[in-house]
């Protein structure tokens, strides 16, 4: 193809592919937005060369170290999260307080497994959140394995689950195809050992085995050998407690009223100490203001940190939020939320309308210098915002390369070791540009959702 | 560069480099290595798309979830050694027997591991091989943290150990030299102790904690704040026992008296399954045997399949070996060990003299349809059989893509999920294919160590 053609061809493919891809802003707005590429080159300079490089990082080591894993319901809990306040309030952030929220309180007490057949062997176990125990004694049981919940929808294996252990062995897809058997697996397994009564589904002990263990026993379920597994599970939950929700702003220099909401959550697990999930992104969420403050830019909107109590327990801190500021959240033009890593970001994954989306990918364009503009919509961000971004109010998450999210979720290994200092600058810019530039426009973004 | 003179470069080029590696072979042993090409290719058929596909990982799968950890002294070992005699012999390879050898019997009991200051939490810890117990209370002290034994031998750092726990955070680095760390910790940490009384080392218990807890310690004694660690461990050194060496053969159709042999080891520690550590080592070196009887390749000196017991613990099967088979070792001229992975083959690793070098090299050659050629040198190959390949007899190892091997030995995830049957089959098709060229080939392989 010789040179003209080949630019009549670029020309073509951009005005299909590019030049039409439904946005039409307005020139005032693309000028506006590209107005503050000054702003995110210095956000971005602090944090990746400048006097706050590698800060996040030693700073939410620190604070892991400190406390370790900050199970909803434990005192340890509400020593960091009056330990965040005092951080914020030391960064001179505006209005820098605590909401009660009432939690629920479970715990895990003891946890024994052991392979009695074929061969005695131990066979290490984890209760599922909020799982029951199992009666004082434990229980002996024949354990049946299946892959899906299919194969145990089928009628000979409904049958043969009657009185046993079922053991799920499911293959990695995404985590929300297999987020399914974390969540419903004892639920679909209640459901046949009963069913000969027909009762209401009761409630009966979930927990995980490793991956390894789980294909061990269906190697051995194949090869026609009888599996007989004793497991011993004490849990407990104890009366509701009290804990909070952590708040601070940068309050807005023109419209304070309206608010946009840089969301994470402050409990974890118990197990490792919740560095990844979800003590970075309520790191992310601080250092945000602390950094937007460091440059001494107010912006015209409220920016408001709120990191949420409870989300792994009961999702009682937004839920209570909620309840509290119904009113407000009328105002809140804009929510986000990081508990998806801050490895290399890539962009935002949004919930918002035609022109919100169009707005957010010409807001990452200003992400060049990193790389990370992508703007990918999905039918409803985030964890805790969820509750808002299904149909309220629009909201984003921290796209980054999380491949390995689920390799440390709520395990021992989610510590200090999984996370990386450089990609933690990366992310906290990406984050801290596209919240202070959806602050400061001059449009106000769009809820499509009214 | 125009063609005629880029063909002159590229032949100067060979000459420099290839055709003067040094190799000096005379054209009828070259001949007659090259004359393995068609058995070299039908065993690599045969186990990557033949009859005998997958069949390697399916059955070390059945051995090791029968089995579970091999740990020497215990009677699970002796009864996996029945199996693999069994199995042996059910292919119908020649003088299958197990050789009784003194193995000691150290086996760990408990193991508690507590993080006192500077906040309380659960500290994991394993007792490394052969360490002694804490007193039956266990033991608090304060903890420090070093980088290195430099570190440690710095003269602030050695006075400042006396009394205290040492942790040793090492960085990755290679196998050898962090190896160092688990086999000479404990006695360069005792000898600190001891400095001030001028005793001989004394025995103290050691035992591993993660990496992340490692580099958590760092951090927080960088801080500047104190660690105190609770310990308990306990273990047991029982009166020694009896194992076996496992050995079977294909005896030699012509000059039966000399013998390559093809090493692993049974026992493993009680951490994991030794899928990995030596289980695949073990029954690779096990089918080579059969794979070669499958094809009717009976060769004309004789393959032997040693696999040695007590290999974790004490090296108590190979020097058994030594002892009894002192005479006839002499009439060993190449010992081939796999203990280092089965993943995707490159080569070999090996010690032979230079001539053997060059047949290896050539040999080697045999293996391009798996791209698995080169031939490397090193000092001294080998576990078990280093205590050969140092001074007495030449030797191999399976060069393969083990750069995850220390992510799993020796811990509970050494299981069948780190094996790929499809490399496997690979690894096997060169450890075959070497070990019958090197019995079979006309010019007996060079000890020049002699």
């Amino acid at each position: 193809m010789n040179q003209p053609f080949l630019y009549l061809y670029l020309v073509i493919l951009c005005s299909i592919v590019y030049c039409t891809d439904g946005c039409n802003l307005s020139q005032d707005v693309i000028k506006d937005i590209q107005s503050y590429q000054p702003i995110v080159n210095n956000i971005i300079d602090l944090v990746t060369k400048g006097n706050l490089k590698g800060k996040l990082y030693k700073d939410l080591a620190l604070f892991v170290d400190k406390f370790g894993s900050r199970l909803t319901g434990t005192k340890n809990l509400e020593n960091s999260i009056d330990y965040l306040l005092e951080l914020m309030k030391s960064y001179e952030i505006d209005n820098v307080h605590g909401e009660n929220v009432v939690v629920t309180r479970w715990r895990r007490l003891e946890e024994y497994g052991e392979l009695l057949e074929p061969r005695r062997d131990t066979l290490p176990v984890m209760a599922l959140g909020s799982s029951i125990g199992t009666s004082n004694d434990g229980l002996e049981a024949e354990a049946i394995v299946v892959r899906s919940f299919d194969e145990l929808n089928q009628k000979n294996i409904s049958e043969a689950a009657i009185g046993r252990i079922v053991v799920f062995n499911e293959e990695w897809t995404n985590y929300d195809d297999v987020y399914a058997y974390r969540s419903q697996g004892a639920t679909e397994a209640s459901k046949k050992g009963q069913q000969t009564y027909r009762d209401n589904v009761t409630k009966i002990p979930a927990a995980t085995i490793s991956k390894e263990n789980a294909q061990m026993l269906q190697r051995i379920q194949d090869r026609g050998e009888t599996i007989k597994i004793r497991l011993n599970i004490k849990t407990e939950t104890l009366e509701n407690g009290t804990s909070r929700n952590t708040v601070g702003e940068l309050v807005g220099r023109e419209d304070p009223e309206h608010v946009v909401a840089i969301t994470a959550h402050t409990d974890s697990w118990d197990a490792g100490v919740g560095a990844m999930d979800d003590g970075g992104g309520a790191f992310m969420s601080i250092y945000s203001l602390i950094i937007l403050r460091h440059l001494g830019l107010q912006p015209r909107r409220t920016l408001r940190t709120i990191l949420f109590t409870g989300e792994e327990q009961c999702y009682c801190g937004v839920n209570d939020y909620d309840a509290v500021h119904r009113e407000e959240l009328k105002k809140f033009i804009f929510v986000m939320e990081s508990d998806e890593g801050l490895w290399n970001p890539l962009g935002l994954n949004y919930t918002a309308g035609e022109k919100g989306g169009c707005i957010l990918k010409e807001i990452l364009q200003l992400l060049k210098p990193l790389n990370a503009t992508r703007a990918d919509y999905v039918e409803n961000v985030g964890s805790d915002i969820s509750l808002w971004t299904k149909s309220r109010i629009p909201g984003a998450s921290l796209m980054n390369e999380n491949g390995r999210w689920f390799w440390f979720q709520h395990t021992d290994a989610d510590t200090m070791d999984v996370m990386d200092s450089d990609q933690m600058d990366r992310a906290v810019a990406v984050w801290t540009s596209v919240a202070y530039v959806i602050a400061d426009m001059e449009l106000e973004f769009p809820n499509e959702f009214q």
